[in-house]
């Protein structure tokens, strides 16, 4: 006779199609019943078309019917909502008020630097005009879906991701669009995105403290906020503008991260301040936050960027900053989370 | 007898309080009737309070009084809205649908360039939640004004200009507004900012495709757009949207300027392309307009407008852009544009 446990092991093998997770990482397996030899399996159809249930049906009878030599399995689908499917540990949003600071850069390295220790990490691409995140981690794929929801899209390393520019039919096509619509797709990717387990959701906001930012601390449950600057004083009087958002809407600020700090040239062993000095303290200090981290211009992250290639990224300054976001986000023993 | 000629003349002396623009320079003067020796003079009261209007009031009759050895002078003030008031010659809004590429920098430049060949610039910052444009030209004061519009303020150089700073409490304050509020305050901007006579109008727009250049390319008769990009390639595939908009909107792009080129080290004489090989030309060609210029990444520039003094900028790259500029928009010989 088998148990609930071994078919619910079984289950863990088998690859949603689309998002090349686990059926039980996708949080899709909504009950396992056992009867006299018969076993019943309920998964949830989120986002999954005809095409995928039949496959995963299959592979669900093949799984457990392989379990005990020949269990007769039957596989049932059930409508799910995506917001119930989804079981997100914390929601964390990277903001700046001031475009161009390095946003996308600094929520795609958060990701990055939390997926390596181990933790289950998706990316919400909020900028809905001016999406970044999928190119630098050179994901091109359209998201699948079906009536009931939509897939996030998988990194190489495994992030998932949604992002307004994997919709669009031209990378470069413009969404024109007012505020409202703006907040609908935002929505959307919270409430049809079915997410599955995450540890984390990084969540990468526009400039500006309008439309997006609004809806992202209004509707989703955001438990932190990251701070992006740079050490201009003139973007640090609009970074200030986001520090005071996120105050007024009680949303904790876990830290700043200041970006583009220094350019070190090697050819005269100098670390340069392009645009002044340091403000990091400052700005840490501003948001009542310890700063995370300082990060040079460093042309091979540039261009890594470029290529679509930020998960191979490593330095000294982003290893120092992934170590204070452990410390800011009070994180469990890396590898003890049951992340993967 | 005085002529009318000697009584508009008389008026050119006359500064509007708040702005330091002639009556007629602001285009205030409505109307000016001669009747046996007594003169009256039209003025617009818009933005205008009741000191101010007491105050042009005297200015106006000591002026035309002082003519003719004692001319009679009856000064009235009557309601004209601010659009009636305002003549502006080309509104050219500068975009870029990326953040923190220097759209602020180069319509800052555009304006300071424009200035300094003769002509009446102003620049309407559009962009509401992360305005920059009054910290670049070192301004801080409030704008005057009355229920029948507000007044610009002016730049040491004499740029008039409106931004959403200058009515903050503290520069600091963040804007939590969500579309529709903002396209009222940009056509606010428009429609009771009294302008005067312009021979430009430069607006800087925020990033993204969404409500604020939505707006300006709907309400204000938008004659050119300027384009500003930077090398990454991550940048371009956004800026590709704001061209694509651009053509949507139907308004012809005068050019695109690329900012952050390159850094020169002056230890090395070496141009460092710190974020990948310039894509002017490329960028120019998808545009389907001239390469206006390129600007290095240059910590004087930075330097000058965290202190507020870009107007005091000069650099070979500046001087090829203005010169760039002054063909895109076929301008007429400087000093012969009847601009002061």
């Amino acid at each position: 006779m088998v148990t609930e446990e071994q078919v619910r092991e079984s289950l863990q093998g088998i690859l949603v199609p689309g998002v090349k997770r686990s059926l039980t990482d996708m949080n899709l397996v909504r009950d396992i019943a056992l009867d006299e030899g018969k076993v019943g399996v309920t998964l949830a159809s989120s986002a999954l078309n005809e095409g995928a249930q039949d496959w995963l049906r299959s592979k669900v009878k093949d799984a457990v019917g392989g379990l005990n030599g020949g269990t007769t399995t039957e596989v049932t689908f059930i409508d799910v909502k995506a917001t119930e499917v989804n079981e997100i540990g914390s929601v964390i949003a990277v903001m700046s008020g001031k475009g161009g600071v390095g946003k996308s850069l600094v929520a795609s390295l958060t990701a990055v630097a939390l997926k390596r220790q181990g933790y289950r990490v998706g990316i919400l691409d909020a900028d809905i005009t001016g999406p970044s995140i999928p190119k630098m981690l050179g994901v091109r794929e359209r998201p699948v879906g079906s009536n009931t929801g939509i897939m996030p899209v998988i990194s190489r390393s495994g992030i998932e991701m949604i992002s307004f520019n994997l919709i669009l039919e031209q990378e470069e096509d413009a969404v024109i669009w007012r505020g409202p619509l703006i907040s609908k797709a935002i929505t959307q990717f919270w409430e049809e995105v079915v997410w599955g387990k995450l540890d984390y959701l990084v969540v990468d906001l526009p400039p500006g403290t309008a439309d997006a930012p609004l809806t992202v601390m209004q509707t989703l449950p955001v438990s932190g906020v990251i701070i992006v600057s740079t050490p201009q004083d003139l973007t640090n009087m609009i970074v200030k503008k986001a520090v005071s958002m996120a105050r007024k809407m009680d949303k904790p600020i876990l830290g700043v991260v200041e970006n583009m700090s220094f350019l070190y040239v090697p050819e005269i062993d100098k670390k340069i301040e392009l645009f002044g000095r340091s403000r990091g303290d400052e700005m840490a200090q501003a948001a009542g936050a310890p700063l995370l981290g300082t990060l040079p211009i460093d042309p091979e992250l540039a261009r890594l960027c470029d290529e679509g290639n930020i998960e191979r990224y490593s330095s000294d300054a982003f290893a120092s900053m992934t170590a204070n976001l452990a410390g800011a986000l009070k994180m469990p023993d890396a590898g003890n989370s049951g992340g993967r």
